[in-house]
């Protein structure tokens, strides 16, 4: 399934690891704090006990830090705006970005 | 229809400015960059056009800027996950958050 993952972290070197571990997922980066790709429902499921994994065993994790993990059908893609010169979200079928 | 905005804008300025007129559309901040609610299909155009036009007429807007625009359907929605003590979305049909 198409996923988009974005996060709040406020302690830099636990925001790095949770990024390196999203991109250890196969996710690229479509903004600073987004990462999106497909996985399998198995692999959707192990990265979230992953991220639970590193926020509950790391010290660096505060009350503020948040991340959300968004499924996005075929439908809410295909309505989805992408606005800017490097917008960029990861998918075969659709490659139409708008400039700002 | 609800919606999750989520925003790399570089200048302070021109990220506050897109926040407010985030704000003022009725959407909620749930990250840092990330602001959703339910707009209606008007509502959601006049606020792409908005946001558009906030970018080319702002000179502090950069090529790295991105702002985009992503529906989300009952379906995707009822299959997120939102981790963290501070997780929220705005919605009144789900109040259910997990924490890190």
């Amino acid at each position: 399934m198409r996923l988009l993952v974005i996060y709040d972290i406020g302690d830099d070197g636990l925001r790095v690891h949770a990024a390196e571990l999203l991109k250890d997922f196969g996710l690229e980066r479509v903004q600073y704090s987004a990462f999106a790709g497909d996985l399998t429902k198995n692999r959707r499921e192990m990265l979230e006990i992953r991220v639970s994994a590193l926020f509950a065993q790391d010290g660096r994790c505060r009350p503020t830090d948040r991340v959300y993990v968004l499924p996005m059908c075929d439908d809410c893609f295909g309505g989805a705006r992408f606005l800017g010169q490097q917008a960029h979200f990861p998918d075969r079928r659709r490659d139409r970005f708008e400039v700002l």
